[in-house]
């Protein structure tokens, strides 16, 4: 078998982290009998916005269109670009433009990985967070009235469709059918945003109907925030509108010990468009250039990407190295895990234990 | 002095709690020599609802406006009326009509408390939430389109005023100040709500040249909840809109062992219009009528309540009694203190130290 993949390192710790997830999806493919080529692209950067005033080509569909996957860094450089132009003007927009409507986050305390919570230990904490990736909070419609004056009024708007927020809940009432709990949380606001949440909730409900076999409640996403840290063994499947989504799946990381480790995978399931996959961190200004930033997330987004392509041998192999080097190589640990190795150390030591099996 | 309160108990554990609030604000009433009018209500429930087809009199107004204070217990029992219907005729609505833009909730990791963080222990989380209270993303603008259909469309506005975010913002920056660490941090997520977060940003960074002595910064609220997990001795005052604030005041006592404990005050700080005290925990419809919910967030409350009333010795007073009944009474501790006392017990504790001093 042989995929094309294109690599977008972007900006910051991306461009760091990358090539430990490139050398570890190397190290896959030879161990699993698979070919990878990879085109590395240098858009959806700040250093491309200087260069061309755009973060990516105008013709970015055709460019990316053919590859069967996107291999994603970070983007994000504030002192160059405001961070809502570098976004918008790439990561949302591969989102939105591949229709990648769901954006899947696994969050697992690891073996090997310290949590930050007294009571919970690896096992006690292993859910997805189900993200719906295209529109909801996440518009760019709306404006400015009275500018510059004292009576200055600024609208947003929230959208949602019945067929945006169906196919996601879709999406994660099947996810969750096929775990052994099956049970799935819908993240609410509907006391408080009292026209798209109860929206949100009347097409969960119904939808639930659907999948009597899933065991399915609400939280509002206050005490569901306040419950991750309390009681996250009560989850198996969260799905939640876009913001939502984008809170839940840094707080989950959160609580099995660092961000630095979780994974994300945007998925156009119908298999349209090529999916992209990422670590949850974004560029991180404040360690990029030291050589410390964790690539952990990088490598295990290559696993999903890889059980994507449906090399699901590969995909477990890659993670397997990922929790034994973890549990058993202190020495080569970053520091935002308690050690003090560089992100090459560790990406050569999950990719040695990849080859050597 | 004489002070009149009007007291809302509301719905499920609102009525369990309100009067052990009561019972530790006539304690302290005695023992610092004030009096306290109180008169209770009913509306503002489920209750009254179900009675009156509204949740509140339709001179809500005039009944409450002559009062000093309001003693908030908490509203919602969604298996008669849903929640977003109750909230919106009863606690959105006093905090809308009576301009109380500042929802000010401290996060402290009280003595006595076992919290959930491995690494943190009293002292080490000590922090205020602003909330910006009236506006932002609790809007009743926006509906349907198409409804019932394929094509069906549901559109929520955010609405951001220049009044409505610089007086948050102002009195967020004068609490700062006031404070030993004098830092700020505001909540924003203008990467990805690229409209009212922008402006949310641009406003901030205005008022803070304002105040050179407080040192500001702003995280994305995506990472800003994932550090209250990790790093919460980072935070001083944190400032946010409405949503963002609700979902950092759960999180917040969360990370401090429970939201049980957790007060707030719905202040309208130029005092045309009576302020509203209540805990940050709501109806609890899953443990309401067992008698074992914990009342420290009411009577909290309570306490900054005689703190805006400026009976700032009786504030201190029971919130010491607090600290001290739940650093030495093991046997007067709610379920989710770890104990197996009831409301009861545990409030009549605090009030008896309030008194014996
Ligand atoms: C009940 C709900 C509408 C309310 C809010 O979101 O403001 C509550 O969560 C709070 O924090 O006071
Ligand atoms: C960088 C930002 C726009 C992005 C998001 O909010 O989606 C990021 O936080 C993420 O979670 O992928």
């Amino acid at each position: 078998q042989r995929y094309r993949i294109a690599a977008l390192p972007g900006d910051g710790i991306g461009k760091e982290v990358v090539p430990e997830g490139l050398r570890c999806l190397r190290a896959a493919a030879d161990a699993y009998g698979f070919v990878l080529d990879v085109e590395e692209f240098g858009f959806a950067s700040a250093e491309y916005w200087l260069r061309h005033g755009e973060m990516m080509p105008k013709d970015w569909r055709e460019v990316l269109g053919g590859f069967d996957a996107i291999f994603f860094g970070a983007v994000g450089w504030p002192e160059a670009v405001p961070d809502h132009v570098s976004l918008w003007g790439s990561l949302l927009q591969l989102r939105r433009g591949f229709d990648q409507y769901v954006n899947l986050r696994p969050v697992r305390l690891l073996r090997g990985v310290r949590g930050p919570l007294r009571d919970h230990g690896p096992g006690d904490i292993d859910f997805y967070v189900v993200r719906e990736n295209t529109e909801g909070e996440y518009s760019s419609i709306g404006g400015r009235i009275f500018e510059g004056t004292e009576r200055e009024t600024v609208l947003q708007e929230t959208v949602m469709t019945r067929t945006g927020v169906d196919r996601v809940l879709r999406y994660a009432f099947e996810l969750a059918g096929s775990r052994p709990e099956r049970h799935l949380t819908w993240a609410t606001k509907s006391n408080g945003i009292s026209i798209s949440m109860p929206y949100w909730d009347e097409r969960a409900a119904e939808m639930a109907l659907r999948y009597p076999h899933v065991t399915a409640d609400k939280d509002h996403i206050d005490i569901l925030a306040a419950k991750f840290v309390l009681q996250p063994e009560r989850y198996d499947v969260v799905v939640a509108s876009n913001l939502f989504g984008d809170i839940l799946s840094d707080l989950g990381p959160a609580c099995t010990g660092t961000i630095g480790v979780a994974p994300s995978a945007n998925i156009n399931p119908e298999r349209v468009h090529p999916s992209l996959f990422e670590p949850v961190h974004g560029s991180a200004p404040d360690i990029a250039g030291r050589g410390i930033a964790n690539p952990v997330g990088q490598i295990w987004s290559g696993a999903m990407m890889l059980e994507h392509l449906g090399e699901t041998a590969a995909a477990a192999g890659v993670l397997a190295a990922v929790e034994s080097v973890l549990e058993r190589r202190p020495d080569v640990l970053t520091p935002d895990l308690g050690g003090t190795a560089t992100t090459t150390a560790l990406g050569a030591a999950i990719a040695g234990h990849i080859t050597s099996g």
